[in-house]
């Protein structure tokens, strides 16, 4: 028994140095907040309002940018669960419903991704001033896309991730005003003048780029 | 005695509301810390450790890093107010005094600097999670370089600055790991084995780059 009570202050011991490792985490499953993305290949530059739901599979993006020198304003609505994207315009009374061929990927960082660095952003010294993040990287396998991603420590909140493959060249998708929870649970309800519309079966959709147009 | 009252009442409303907007500022004087550089156009990638010194105008660098292809170790001290740098390598206990003509730029929002946004880089969801920054853009005057800063909203710690001019292309400089006072300060003074050396005064130092750079 008194032999047993070392062992066990070891294993706490262990237990704390193994817990200030940072492990890959996954973000919260509701969230809303801003995001842009810097595409330099299709010369593009698209900021988002999203609202966010790993629970339901759902993400509703309101996206503005610019994409070869045109500008454009998209609402789209992702569910993943029933593979349908909508295209809404409000103004316009709009409303396209398409198939969508593409797995929900919940906002993490992978099992198997290396830990480069913990660092601060800004600085220790003061309250307010400095926020701790991790800085990770990894191979989506079979895909040959490098990632590069930068996610809070406290909270796994993203911040930013860069892709790198041969293919699309560079893509840096940044995260601001994150908040945990979902505002309005009516973003992910489809407006009325959607119902009536068919599916349009020739045209499915297979990344997010595409979600966003409207041909 | 009545009136002046709510007036004063008024002028502390309109103060406060004053000092809501972001307002250009000064980092804190002595900061140590961390910085990378990314340079595209010399295919330069820098991570540098500071100690930076505004009242005595010093600044030491510590820097390694990739400049087309090739690896490089180089640390600089830079004294502004004398005018000149040292590159220091205690490997081969040797110095080298150069001139040095370039001003101190402290660390700083220009005062003509545009407020682009506030935002928090991560979740204001909880505590930890979360940073409020600014993002300010501006004009060096006859330079034609552009820049955009973020520093932290408390304390004006500097997150990153991306300088963009025609000639140079992009520079990306981000601090991290930023404390604020000085750890060491014999980082400012010279070691024994540089007081013997003469200034060469062929070579005038006018940039960061070239500080670095050991012929």
């Amino acid at each position: 028994m008194h032999l047993l009570i070392p062992f066990s202050v070891c294993l706490v011991l262990a237990a704390t140095a193994v817990g200030q490792k940072p492990h890959p985490c996954e973000s919260p499953p509701l969230m809303v907040g801003r995001a842009s993305v810097i595409y330099p290949k299709r010369e593009a530059l698209v900021y988002e309002r999203v609202t966010y739901d790993a629970l339901g599979k759902r993400i509703r993006l309101r996206a503005q940018g610019v994409e070869h020198n045109q500008s454009f304003y998209e609402d789209v609505l992702m569910l993943f669960r029933e593979g349908v994207v909508y295209q809404i315009s409000y103004k316009n009374q709009t409303c396209t419903k398409k198939p969508m061929d593409m797995p929900f990927q919940p906002i993490e960082i992978p099992q198997d991704a290396t830990l480069q660095s913990q660092i601060i952003l800004g600085s220790s010294s003061g309250p307010g001033q400095g926020l701790l993040v991790n800085n990770w990287m990894g191979e989506f396998p079979g895909q040959k896309v490098k990632y590069y991603m930068m996610f809070t420590e406290f909270g796994c909140i993203p911040v930013s991730t860069l892709y790198t493959s041969h293919e699309a060249g560079l893509i840096l998708l940044s995260f601001f005003d994150i908040v945990i929870g979902i505002e309005d649970p009516q973003d992910f309800i489809p407006p009325d003048f959607c119902e009536t519309r068919r599916v349009d079966n020739e045209l499915v959709v297979t990344d997010f780029f595409e979600a966003l147009k409207k041909n």
